[in-house]
């Protein structure tokens, strides 16, 4: 009940600083508008959720979380915007509505992905005030998200369509592909509170693997088990185009076995942070009961 | 004479350290050779080059300028990777050789360009000993490169292929899609000596105005006057794809004169900085006289 709240503020709050963030002018508005588009595309905001969530429960001042949170935002959509690309996962509908290089052209989707990661770290270049704190989360979101993280699985993932993975290979390519994303972000709510604690810092590190895997397990999941309408995506893809999932890979009894497993790790690693832990195991309820 | 062995020097520079940059180990190496392959194309070097000779005359330690030279070149490598896609310019060839997805493939291409724009700012997020420096340096490369610099000017381009554009039009657009690149080079390079002098700063702004413009006046005579082997992609390409270009709107007379005028504007700009400033009108010459 009260992490629903929280989504809901945080994802208000997330779209309402992104709004504010892009009022800008320039030579190729169209170019703006489907940055736009890939931005505010009925997302759940989950990772700027997370870094405000983090934030708060490390009494950090919102404020200080806004730019983190749009930049992961930026970098998360962008992703997307790539991901559906003809030549990667050629995907025509995203939730529903057409994808960004549908709704406008292939090439304008290219660029609206490249200025959207350019965006993420303008956003955390322009505050000033704690300049040694602004580049360590320009470093955590630049790693999390390059050629040691998240392109690495994306490419990775692309490069073994059809072939056989072994499950460290598999839990590997999601580490980056989705995990690092999702470390970064509680990682980018660590920094934005100021807090400075290497134990708490540490059990969010072992959360954010935790729930990086479940999130993409219960996926693999929901890809076999949900409905059309509520995923937003034909039911059945990943199973379609032969991508290796987990479901494929330990039959569907120990994915959700391992889903609870991971479930169970993540409540565990924030033993540290006692009662404050609270709405992060909320959040890793939420990951692994989701139905869309 | 003293110019070109400035420019062998930090092209090998450049050169050597993004080699020592990119060596780390990832899940999927392909991508990496495909990142080292859009990097490693021949090219000039001409914007980590500015980074340093400005850093150079204006008295800062080699050391410094290393992390924004191979920055920036980590950005323009990444936009030749992608504009060079089927779905913008669709070039098989960048200096006689296969484009990076001709070399791998059209995903592989897309992902290599996104990480390596990534490379780039994790690289200048990575020096922490002037974090208020290396902030502003951010700063610089994101505003300079995405959608109110490099993105905007090239999605403009894409955009208004076989329409008619005013002069004033195709000096905004190559503002931002050549120009802005330019600037942020002189700018970093600036930043990076830690010298502070805003008339020497407002100076290197003219200066960079008009070579960026310059290099683009040049290139669209080029197209039409140079030849095929010598530019290492077929002569007369813009011409055929009906590109709006300066001869083609002022004719070729006009073109020449202005480049001439632009040439004169960048020594001129140059004259806060005395003889310090000889390298960088060596420069203007070199972009204005270039065969290729």
């Amino acid at each position: 009940m009260r992490l629903r709240h929280m989504l809901d503020h945080y994802k208000q709050r997330t779209e309402s600083q992104l709004n504010q963030f892009l009022l800008h002018s320039s030579i190729d508005p169209v170019l703006q508008e489907a940055m736009r588009y890939g931005l505010f595309n009925g997302g759940k905001r989950v990772r700027p959720s997370l870094v405000y969530i983090t934030n708060e429960i490390l009494e950090g001042h919102v404020d200080a979380a806004d730019r983190a949170a749009c930049a992961i935002e930026c970098i998360h959509s962008y992703s997307l915007v790539h991901d559906d690309l003809p030549a990667m996962d050629n995907d025509d509908l995203r939730r529903g509505k057409p994808t960004c290089h549908i709704a406008y052209d292939e090439a304008t989707a290219i660029l609206a992905g490249d200025a959207l990661q350019c965006f993420a770290f303008e956003l955390l270049s322009q505050e000033t005030t704690h300049p040694g704190q602004q580049l360590a989360m320009i470093q955590v979101l630049a790693r999390a998200s390059g050629d040691k993280g998240m392109c690495a699985g994306q490419s990775f993932d692309l490069r073994n369509v059809n072939k056989p993975l072994t499950l460290a290979q598999l839990e590997e390519m999601h580490r980056c592909k989705t995990g690092a994303l999702i470390n970064a972000s509680l990682e980018l709510g660590y920094l934005a509170s100021g807090y400075q604690d290497e134990k708490i810092r540490h059990a969010l590190q072992l959360y954010g693997d935790a729930i990086g895997l479940a999130f993409q397990v219960k996926d693999d999941i929901l890809d076999v088990e949900g409905d059309t309408a509520t995923l937003g995506k034909p039911q059945g893809s990943d199973v379609d185009q032969n991508k290796p999932t987990y479901p494929a890979l330990l039959g569907m009894d120990a994915a959700k076995a391992k889903l609870q497993s991971l479930h169970s790790q993540a409540h565990d690693a924030l033993s540290p942070l006692h009662k404050k832990g609270e709405p992060l195991k909320a959040m890793a309820d939420f990951i692994c009961q989701r139905s869309h």
